[in-house]
């Protein structure tokens, strides 16, 4: 037996090989370079608020009142003063705000249930189904709030699940390639196999069945038991939506051979040109296992340093191996961190409960969220623009989510992704990740970009970059 | 290979096999009666603010300013007016406020570094410091900001460190018994080995070398790789405050073995008759490593739901088997869940960050402060007294913590200390957790009662406790 000394230790190995790009070498150089007082564009991560994007408006007023509930009798009282000049709050918010403390029963500062909240999970039900439209007579199946469980941010779903299905290194998970690094760490982290499957980048990095029986029989020829595929939808890295047809093929697939699917729809609000079907809308009422994953921190409302999520099951599969069912196993999952951080479940209760139509409060919400998604799109289709004058710079996908995932063609021979990004970087201060970091057909070459920052920076910087690109594949 | 199927799934059996008796079968029997409108007193669960306890009011005015910074302006434009009956808020509180918002650079909707805010990690520094008397020239090792790290609550500081540790089933972690379930779940999770050894119930649960010895000896003979001993202080589920004899026992041990340190340390100002001390001041410049937990969730400030807490690591052991180092590692882990909640963060700051000594808000502090924690004890002192009153019940140790974990010493013959505690709650409407769902020494039985409920719910309570016991014993 090794013996251990305190002064060195080896570390779980699944620890030492995961990569986590998205926070790796490329934006490590570049908080250096911000230190050093450098111009930095922080475009490696989806962190809206971190660019100057605004929250909403009254999703903070209502943080700000539940969390100090004094202020709501002190707004009441300032409601009654009329003193000239000074801008009283919505009743509607005050009596928002009011609903859910009664709601929360013990405040903000309690243990809720391990789950979340009952009413944040009834509300989350009932948005899932106006989403889909699912109304009595009018078919679809309801969400139930029983198996919906909020989480600190979706990542924390995902982790859940996979722990759950991953039982040691013969369980394989087909995750997309490209796919966002969470996936293929928390496999990593498990111990278990990741498959991939390659969307079709030119056919707008949609998928054929052909592809995804491919990987499986690879898979199971090399004696892995896939247990479940990852959809990202819109996707991440690569921004695209998924045609109507590919999440059929993907539903179909999965009932052949017996998968669960795990619809990572965190964007589901950043679609721009068109409208979102979720997976749970086109399983209806077949017998498919879905996990989907949602979150406070995309959208138009980008909170993501307050780490609210969800996860919804649909046809939780029977356990083979305990009594218990599956629900109960994610419940006491749960159970061991106690409950997700309780302002994440306001805020996923207000992102899932809009105020009342024709409402002071509603007609607020629809300017600030129009606003947000017409300059996130006007901001992809300007950067979009910018690539068709990058020698040999090439961009698939409807556009979706909050990123673009250029493909570069001509790179010079010995230059990698990584040394683009990198070069990039360090000259017009533009944080990228390379294509690499979330994996990517062998002998392609990608980068990530947010297209989050504020127009006149990108006004400002776009020109450098072009000059920069057409200079490095020229080299 | 066995087929999977999607209608039928084998679960990971670590989890399956997992237990979390603080919100198991007693505690979901009472939320069923609860639902029925029966009385139910949650003394399960150390969750203050669930029991009526009030949020320190400076911590909650600050956050309900930071998540609204709209307020901020609007609060010093209502110090002008000065309009009649109007209460005004602290000219400090503001200051406060605005200094954490322009720390916090992208406010609280933005993810933040991956371990924390810096400024955070520097006032936790800071903290520890103070705490443990290190001061230029009056010797002590300072904490390293750099090796803190923010979390939801200290149940993910514990999980980080754990996952590291133990790569496969060789790996074994001592941990107290009785102890909280946290770590045998999380030990199980990661299919290591679970290494009791037993503190002296009868010497109010101090340590001797000779009991860690014998476990680890024990551990090693069946092939066993201990790696770090974990130690509870104040204890939970015991409440008892460890003396300084039993903390340098297990700092000799984990010497002399090579082993780490895990000091839980979230209960260190739930210390009702004398003062802390830390493993971090014991350990001075000796070189173990040593990872030390504290959170937002107890003390007198009990903000649980918030789910803020932090990790500290002191001579991180070399890492064998990288060429990174262990904190490097930890940033990675830290890196899959982007970071911790936002408001957690703040809430930490503040713990860790007194107001000036004799300003208002200051003197406030003090008074809810001391209000909170003699009520705790009084509460504890209550209920121990009760105790002397029920035939066979034995209680020991120093105060500590939020628990009291009296020994049943005359349960009737077939009966279970599970058994007694569903009979109170069914009876009386108490719940508290079983002894079992801790672990305890073969043959005893005990139960853990966290002494949160108002004094008139217990001045109501208890007697029918007594009357229960004494009938429940003789039968």
């Amino acid at each position: 037996m090794p013996s251990f000394s305190a002064a060195e230790t080896t570390v779980n190995p699944n620890i030492i090989e995961m990569e986590y790009a998205v926070r790796g070498p490329i934006p490590a150089r570049a908080a250096e370079m911000k230190k050093q007082g450098r111009r930095v564009i922080l475009c490696n991560i989806g962190n809206p608020q971190a660019l100057g994007q605004l929250p909403i408006t009254h999703y903070r007023q209502i943080l700000s009142l539940v969390e100090d509930p004094g202020r709501l009798v002190r707004e009441r009282q300032l409601r009654k003063l009329e003193a000239p000049g000074m801008p009283v709050m919505e009743e509607e918010i005050l009596d928002q705000a009011q609903y859910i403390l009664d709601q929360m029963e013990t405040g903000m500062g309690a243990y809720t249930e391990s789950r979340g909240p009952a009413f944040v999970r009834e509300a989350i039900a009932r948005f899932i189904d106006r989403r889909d439209g699912v109304a009595p007579g009018e078919g679809g199946v309801p969400a139930n709030p029983e198996h919906i469980f909020l989480t600190n941010g979706a990542s924390e779903g995902v982790k859940y699940i996979l722990e759950m299905l991953i039982s040691g290194p013969q369980d394989g998970i087909m995750i997309p390639i490209p796919q966002y690094p969470l996936y293929s760490a928390a496999i990593k982290k498990l111990g278990g196999v990741q498959v991939n499957y390659y969307p079709d980048e030119e056919a707008d990095w949609n998928l054929e069945t052909a592809m995804l029986e491919e990987a499986l029989v690879r898979a199971r020829s090399g004696g892995v038991q896939v247990k479940a595929i990852v959809v990202i939808n819109p996707g991440n890295p690569t921004g695209a939506v998924l045609n109507e047809r590919s999440q059929r093929e993907v539903i179909e697939f999965a009932a052949k051979h017996g998968l669960a699917i795990l619809a990572d729809e965190v964007y589901q609000e950043n679609i721009y040109d068109g409208s979102f079907t979720s997976f749970a809308r086109l399983i209806g009422s077949d017998p498919i296992p879905l996990f989907s994953l949602h979150s406070i921190s995309k959208g138009f409302y980008g909170e993501c340093g307050h780490r609210g999520g969800y996860l919804e099951v649909r046809n939780a599969p029977r356990v083979s191996n305990s009594r218990h069912s599956f629900i109960d196993l994610l419940v006491k999952q749960a159970s061991v961190s106690l409950c997700s951080n309780t302002v994440g479940q306001v805020l996923t209760y207000l992102m899932v409960t809009p105020p009342p139509e024709g409402s002071a409060v509603y007609q607020q919400l629809q300017t600030e969220k129009k606003q947000i998604l017409a300059e996130l799109y006007d901001k992809a289709l300007t950067i979009k623009h910018a690539f068709s004058k990058m020698e040999g710079m090439r961009c698939y996908g409807r556009i979706g989510a909050l990123y673009l995932f250029p493909r570069m063609e001509q790179l010079p021979a010995g230059s990698s992704d990584y040394d683009y990004c990198l070069n990039l970087l360090e000259e017009t201060g533009i944080c990228t990740v390379n294509g690499q970091g979330f994996g990517q057909k062998s002998g392609t070459h990608h980068l990530r970009i947010a297209f989050l920052p504020p127009r006149n920076m990108l006004n400002e910087v776009l020109p450098e970059w072009i000059a920069f690109h057409n200079r490095y594949v020229n080299q």
